[in-house]
């Protein structure tokens, strides 16, 4: 485990990646249909989000190789370099691509710095809304803001995010998932990686989701676990490498979660 | 129906309507713990969304009134006044209340004028992103960038939104909803009013929603229809009474979507 003074270091080293992805990002979400008919035509099945997908790793690649040769590099997409490394940069270039598509800017660029199996920094950067979360040995900040999620120890009165239905396996998933939202205050769909921020914040008590890839998990575990909260496997095991995740705000909510998740 | 000049006149009284709506609401939205908690004791069940909503159309209606004292008022928060009037602005001052309270700028302020039973003016106004989308009979704009839905005859190539599932009743209106979900390239949830309006940007094809209000629909007509597209209820009907909508960015989608929405 890296000391707390090459922590903040590396983390300033992540708010540079998220600078860059954000301009290479940027220039393609809300396209213009004639750019987006060009792409499509001219590069197959190509469209900007992909565009902007691959140019914006390979930007974020380029830099930790330059400044950090000997760090692992897992992305979406461009696969897993240094794999035996003891420091490991896991990026999601842009989460919540439907999003993306449909011009809903609750998308984001999510990078994790990995030590030993754990996620120790976190960024999820939003370049539209100039929004950047950023989790540290210091907490979670917004900008210059430090976050902290909001006390909500009752299911009641919960607030439960999660990008779509679609997400949980018919059958023991979603009853699992459904058997929840029954439970809750309310239920909002179409969150993406915005709901762990929003999380931070203390605007949302439980994000539940499925079929997820570490790329997706990992920048929001320190984001939510620094500001208060708590995120697991459905098993209440470390997420980092789950498929299935459950992000409680108030850790007083996240056992009572976990129950009804396994009770059919 | 109104001259094009006096509808000029009276959209330009719209976005000042607009322009008090978002004053009052502005410091409502992501509003700190202590204020939300602090509102909840001193006021019974309010929460800070109904404050919002409740200060924002009275700060609308008393504009309205010192203006065109003859004309009608129809809004969610505060009834109906002048009902026989021959011009009435039908107002939702926040459409989309789930996505305030979890802090997703998706909610808006929703103004329409009614001529003779026709939305004939809207506008919509998203204050926190400084986003406004304003139709009457120049078109429909966002800010000073004059809009156009994008061409999408084919159903598989399109982009669904709708902002909750839970919108329809069980039995034949979701299964209607749900058979269009299998023919479209991708539905999203989570999308409120925000959804009409990039409809009229050319990034989302098709809204298809249940269990509405005219003043959730109203303001979005002109919105959509201005820029291309058409929005009916589900028999086809104009939808400004519907409780059932559908919204089509290219024309040539919509006769498809009310005969899937039947077929059952």
């Amino acid at each position: 485990m890296p000391s707390e003074q090459v922590l903040r270091e590396l983390l300033g080293f992540a708010h540079r990646l998220a600078d860059a992805s954000g301009e290479v990002i940027r220039p393609y979400f809300r396209t213009s249909l004639d750019v987006v008919d060009k792409k499509d035509k001219g590069e197959g099945k190509y469209s900007p989000v992909t565009i902007a997908d691959k140019a914006a790793e390979a930007a974020i690649r380029a830099l930790i190789k330059a400044a950090y040769p000997d760090h692992g590099i897992l992305g979406e997409e461009h696969g897993h370099e240094n794999p035996g490394a003891e420091l490991t940069w896991v990026i999601d270039p842009i989460d919540g691509t439907k999003a993306f598509i449909i011009g809903v800017p609750v998308w984001g660029t999510l990078i994790a710095l990995n030590a030993g199996g754990r996620a120790v920094l976190g960024v999820l950067d939003q370049p539209f809304l100039g929004e950047r979360y950023a989790a540290g040995p210091d907490g979670t900040y917004l900008g210059d803001r430090k976050l902290a999620t909001r006390a909500c120890p009752d299911l009641a009165e919960a607030r439960l995010c999660c990008t779509e239905p679609g997400m949980f396996a018919a059958g023991a998933e979603w009853d699992g998932f459904e058997r929840l939202t029954r439970r809750v205050a309310l239920t909002r769909y179409g969150t993406d990686c915005y709901a762990y921020g929003l999380m931070a914040q203390g605007f949302v008590d439980l994000v539940v989701e499925a079929g997820l890839s570490p790329w997706d998990v990992q920048a929001v575990i320190p984001i939510v676990e620094r500001a208060g909260g708590v995120v697991t496997d459905w098993e209440g095991g470390p997420a980092e490498t789950a498929t299935r995740v459950v992000a409680a705000g108030d850790p007083r909510l996240h056992g009572q979660v976990l129950k009804l998740l396994r009770a059919g």
